[in-house]
């Protein structure tokens, strides 16, 4: 780990970057996969997963079969577990929706705005090194609340061709019934464009690897909305002389065993502490099955010693961390000054993973420094707003000459001449 | 104007199909002038102003005494406009301000949102045909109520080297006081990345040519991000035997002014209306100063009569227009059965361009079928959120089981550590 000790502020910056994260090498290969997936539809996802996976699929949508062979391979302990967090969950974005209210701006013009869904949404599942059926419920409950009328999710398949158990009851208990075991960009595209079997959705969700990253970026540019920018995950820590340093440790090691790529910062006022979260550091590791990934992330990471909170706060305002744990005496006062963060864990009893899994927030954040621009996923991400209004004969009377004003001073004059005619039509009928 | 009557089904799609939009030509030429103000900060800006516009620029910011000449050359009927303009916008985008509400989702778990300002916003504001200083309240007022701390404004320079009067004193009563003479895709490039004068935005609004289009596209690929994906503007009128010929020809000229590639659409359950909107058009045509303009466009536009209401509503449904005016007796019933449009002009007495200038709607809508997706601008647009949870011990003996069963099937221990390590300190300190 990197140790920095009361570093002056033009050093901050660099002391904060992040690592650059260059995919545009990869756009003529992800490219090439859009392009075969638009005309070749299923054919081509079959021979690409024969490819890339190595695997010779039968079906690529799930059938009920598997679906029942999964919900009885999950445990009794494990469905009680999702569905603890799935209320939170649930709880927490259902509170989200917000009651669309009516205007009158001036009188006689009435303005007005109402939510509504998008249609068609696409989840992606990473596969990988673990089974994030976790990302299940942070996509599928939004989706489901906000009323989507079509939910696909793909997912690649296991070295058996088969999806994961606990990503298929997740997906059965929240109603989504279109899935498909397919992965990397081919997933990407073939939500995208739509093939045979796979529905064309309108917004694509969800983490991937960097062939995915760049194919949402790629559809982004054509007709398609994504959710986020997405790349490595990150934590901050703030921790004063208060912060129990096996916490300060295990959280650090929680998010460093994600992948060699995560990020770790730990900002203390207290020197005294790192040492202390050092020897934590070690002995934790020992017993950590994904020592090795965590070790080598470890050392891209760094401990900053500042000075006082109101510098610490500076810089993690500065650095916008995609999660910030803040382990300090007054952290409810220092939690209202955090202006860029994804999602914020107050106090000694709030580990990153209860927001990772459980506790309700959703775990779909911003990296990268985006939290200083981007939010968290929520309600708002499945859903869209238009906006209403209607105006009556004396609204217009009132409003008319405002806009013909207006519409002049930009030479637009058939702008104009949709409200003249109108005003002329109601004073005539006065006659 | 192409005309369809009671066409089926399954050639919607082709009529409703709009002129695809390729940029991806201009993407080389773009990413160098990207290049070139990255590195060559506000000397490039001279230069590329030299170069596209002819003008030799001696300042990019407009200064105080411009302001000040500004005010003087606004008459005070467009003051009054502009005032009444700005109360309804202010009044329809504080109403969008979201109360952050506090959820306990499980005993002794606490998860909230707080709403923040995205804290550096540019605007860019185009020149060219027209001045669209109605543009520089639709995304000034909300930066503003939104409370963005640094609110920078672009926009290219005259012949004479000055910004447009009514575009600087709309920016003064809202208060902007950063604003550049420099356009195209240089402006993107200089907020994208800051240069000596202008300085670096986290999040990059408004309209503008293929250049700027592109450019906000591809900086939208590193670290900025955008507000809508931009395209020709749109409308669709619903128009049943009630709707009178005047205003709908009027309402479909005033889109049609806009642009020789702005999209018209007239779908009508009144075939009889067709003949009087023909003869309208022609009428009101004669006395357009943007006649030309306006034929033009009206040559890629259609009109479509179909048997019914419910037909027309699906057909509306199906395109998405960035705005529909419903010009039908029962419009109240019709306007709720609308799914994706952008902004929605109720009744008779409800032309587009209320909602251009002065209703209180935002007049950055998404267009090009994005309305399936995407809402129109609004105060969110300038705001993030960040999430927050706050565990206490009890908490954590509730949540705790639920969040290490999950991390485990995940296998990610390290998260279920995080859990473990605080449970044992709180049943140690129980003993």
């Amino acid at each position: 780990m990197k140790i920095f000790i009361n570093p002056s502020r033009d050093s901050w910056q660099e002391i904060l970057a992040r690592p650059a994260v260059d995919h545009s090498g990869l756009r003529d290969t992800v490219s090439d996969l859009l392009k075969q997936v638009k005309s070749g539809g299923d054919k081509s996802l079959f021979e690409l997963t024969r490819r890339f996976d190595g695997i010779e699929l039968t079906d690529l949508q799930v059938l009920d079969e598997e679906m029942l062979q999964a919900e009885a391979a999950v445990s009794p302990e494990l469905k009680k577990a999702i569905s603890t967090a799935r209320q939170n969950i649930e709880k927490f974005h259902e509170a989200q929706q917000v009651d669309d209210s009516l205007i009158t701006t001036t009188d006689g013009v009435k303005c007005w705005t109402r939510t509504v869904p998008v249609e068609k949404v696409g989840l992606y599942i990473p596969g990988g090194t673990a089974p994030l059926f976790s990302t299940v419920l942070m996509l599928g409950i939004p989706a489901m609340l906000a009323g989507c009328t079509e939910v696909v999710l793909c997912t690649p398949p296991g070295a058996d061709g088969k999806v994961h158990p606990a990503i298929l009851y997740c997906a059965r208990i929240l109603g989504i019934e279109k899935i498909f075991r397919i992965g990397g960009a081919q997933a990407i595209a073939a939500m995208a464009y739509g093939t045979e079997s796979i529905p064309r959705v309108d917004k694509i969700f969800g983490p991937g690897n960097k062939y995915v990253t760049v194919a949402k970026q790629m559809v982004s540019l054509e007709n398609i909305a994504i959710d986020l920018p997405a790349g490595p995950s990150e934590v901050a820590v703030m921790a004063d002389e208060t912060a129990d340093p096996a916490f300060v440790a295990a959280d650090l090691l929680s998010q460093a065993e994600h992948g060699t790529d995560s990020q770790v910062l730990l900002v203390s006022t207290d020197a005294g502490l790192i040492e202390k979260v050092k020897a934590e550091l070690a002995k934790q590791l020992k017993v950590l099955p994904r020592k090795k990934m965590a070790e080598q992330s470890l050392l891209n990471s760094r401990i900053v010693v500042l000075r006082s909170i109101d510098e610490a706060i500076d810089m993690i305002n500065e650095y916008a961390p995609e999660h910030l744990i803040i382990s300090c005496r007054d952290y409810g006062d220092v939690g209202i000054r955090i202006l860029n963060a994804g999602s914020v864990f107050m106090g000694p009893y709030t580990p990153e993973s209860a927001g990772d899994y459980a506790s309700g927030t959703n775990h779909t954040l911003p990296t990268g420094g985006y939290a200083r621009v981007y939010s968290g996923l929520g309600l708002t991400d499945f859903q869209k707003k238009i906006s209403f209004q209607e105006i009556s004969k004396e609204g217009l009377q009132n409003l008319g000459p405002s806009i013909m004003t207006m519409a002049a001073e930009e030479e637009l004059e058939g702008h104009s001449m949709a409200v003249k005619l109108r005003l002329s039509k109601i004073s005539n009928n006065k006659k």
